[in-house]
């Protein structure tokens, strides 16, 4: 074919971290089929879904099923009984979003990608290190690039002071991926501000919110001027389980504008254009999620994986490794031990103890030297994996 | 904010045409409460799932409430076993498609308008009429769209004679949404020829393959060299009523390859970054939908909505109306009478008969003074507007 690709996508590294994780994990299994592999690596849950959520998903296909309740195409940004649901969700915050400010959406991870091509030629800010998603869907959109470094020093909290880019699109993810760290109200106002004074927009990942524990904002939208510079992405993955079933949102304010356009009517015309909304029997199950008799169930998930947050946290306290995160995030961020490189550390833990992590490199270069651990296994894998890493440390 | 959009959005029609329609139903509802709609217009069926989906998606919802059968995240690309159904789908039909040719998604609007952003800036060709999404999605991508006179001349089916691109990406759709023409094997083979002589990419939608009455063929890959020119995106949304649930599918060959780059590769590493999978449930569902038993299923919902074509079929011939589609599509796309452009038929028949249809001008300048009809109605919704059509006909 004579056919012209897409020409960014040659600046991308050659595999997605995860799926690069997988693929040594399978030639490692593959080699040593006798070995029990115990994984901490991709975030992903291993509770079941709550009894509301199936409940109301059973429920849902029943009614599929059945012609007088059949229902076919749906609004693509929702179901209305279910951004209600949202807006409520951010009422317990003291949030207040308009039922048509609330995009339904199959992931976070779409949206956060899709979200690029709404925009023009803008400069980008990633901190780094952070969930790879923001980076390469802006790779893939040929933007310019710059990192706002997550440190030690900084806490792996950096703040705006010292950026120069003005009209910046700034991706912030809090409770942090991978690092767990958290802002709290002023860390926030401090980027909102920022956002409002260069005229920035703020693209927030508030996919970790139902891990925070203590006085830490659930949504940037507790934040004064966050509905003139600021979108917001969250998930009922993390939240209720959903890695598999599938549901997200976004929030555009309407108060958003560019060049006099609203990007609250732009990302409807990319969604109503592009997409075709999420199956009636998820959102049935998303809604149940938030319920306040199924928001206590998810709360009850949270603490759970929190309880594994603490078999690590414990582990690596006595044995005296630096870490931050697992207090109001489900990651435990780890830095390597004698000074090995992630990828090597990931190396040494698959083949010595067969225990899979993330390594911090995959997140951006400040990862380097740095080690992911997620909570969210069993409590017997979480147990296991801490018993053999205990033999390495 | 001085955020920069993306311009090329300016260049959109103001509404995606079904929003369009729904704005001026809902307006005339509002005003006219008391009358009762009988709508023709969006092609969304109206029967429920069938008996062998709701089950397998039941036991799905059972297996994600314990444990030990949860889910987590997929292979963004669908799970073996869905993949693997697919490509016993495209045995019926002759047709070999390896697993990894194969991507599941979540929609064949959402694939048909990511699968642009792969591509670098090609000319793109466009049937005209056609589906809507073809070209907003282009447009969204700022690129040069021509387009393909689809005429009574040429029964709807145009053919590749006169033109000049080369490395182009040409939409294709048959049956055809919303003309009903559907292309025989030499006239599929005229295309994938041109494909082949002038370097260029056929994107081909076979949504409507389940509707085929007759030896047409149901996917391009019936067609000798299509492995080296053509993508295929199809959906269970017409098969299996899957409007609501949402499953599609995306075939890559991995014949195809760009500059050297393998389109399958590229597809799977946007796939990667920017989807998450489809519902685990929804995928079980879409097992059981192309099943054996499933299938025959399927098609019994086909061979409804056939009958709803023959009931609007033979009241236009008895009215003399010209019109094409309806033998193997649930389209029927007539001519609008006495000359009336497609949107004051469509107003005509919104205030005078309270029938919805859909303006075949929404769907190209070819379009202008054609009307769509759907067979996806209920049989009473069908036979009481066909009554109401007739008494204005």
């Amino acid at each position: 074919m004579n056919i012209k690709i897409n020409e960014n996508y040659k600046n991308l590294g050659k595999n997605y971290l995860f799926a690069e994780i997988a693929n040594r994990v399978k030639k490692y299994t593959s080699e040593h089929p006798d070995k029990k592999i115990v994984r901490l690596g991709i975030g992903d849950v291993t509770l079941p879904l709550t009894k509301s959520v199936t409940e109301a998903m059973t429920k849902a296909v029943e009614e599929m099923g059945v012609k007088e309740t059949f229902r076919g195409y749906a609004l693509e940004n929702g179901y209305d009984f279910l951004r209600s649901a949202i807006t409520k969700h951010y009422a317990r915050f003291g949030a207040a979003i308009a039922d048509d400010e609330v995009f339904v959406s199959d992931g976070a991870k779409c949206d956060a990608g899709n979200l690029t091509e709404i925009f023009g030629d803008n400069p980008v800010l990633i901190s780094d290190p952070v969930y790879p998603v923001y980076l390469d869907s802006n790779i893939m959109a040929g933007r310019k690039i710059s990192f706002i470094a997550a440190t030690e020093e900084n806490g792996f909290l950096p703040t705006p002071e010292g950026i120069k880019e003005t009209g910046a699109i700034i991706y912030l993810c809090s409770p942090n991926n991978p690092t767990g760290a958290v802002y709290d109200r002023r860390g926030l106002k401090e980027w909102v501000d920022f956002a409002l004074t260069s005229g920035s927009l703020i693209v927030f990942d508030s996919a970790y919110e139902a891990y925070i524990h203590g006085d830490y904002p659930h949504t940037i939208f507790e934040i004064d001027g966050a509905r003139e510079c600021a979108v917001e992405i969250c998930s009922f993955s993390k939240t209720a389980g959903f890695t598999g079933t599938r549901c997200s949102w976004t929030i555009v304010p309407k108060e958003l504008k560019a060049g006099g356009v609203s990007i609250n009517d732009m990302w409807r015309r990319r969604q109503t254009t592009k997409f075709n909304g999420v199956p009636y029997i998820v959102q049935r199950g998303a809604e149940a999620a938030i319920s306040d008799k199924g928001y206590a169930e998810c709360l009850e998930l949270v603490d759970f994986y929190m309880g594994n947050a603490a078999v690590i946290s414990n582990a690596l306290k006595e044995k005296g490794i630096f870490f931050t995160g697992g207090t109001s995030s489900p990651y435990i961020w780890m830095r390597c031990p004698n000074g090995q490189s992630s990828w090597d550390f990931f190396d040494t833990l698959l083949n010595e103890i067969q225990v899979v992590g993330t390594p911090g490199a995959g997140f951006g270069k400040n990862g380097e030297g740095y080690f992911r651990l997620t909570s969210f296994g069993s409590r017997e894998d979480t147990v296991e994996a801490v018993e053999r890493l205990k033999t390495i440390l």
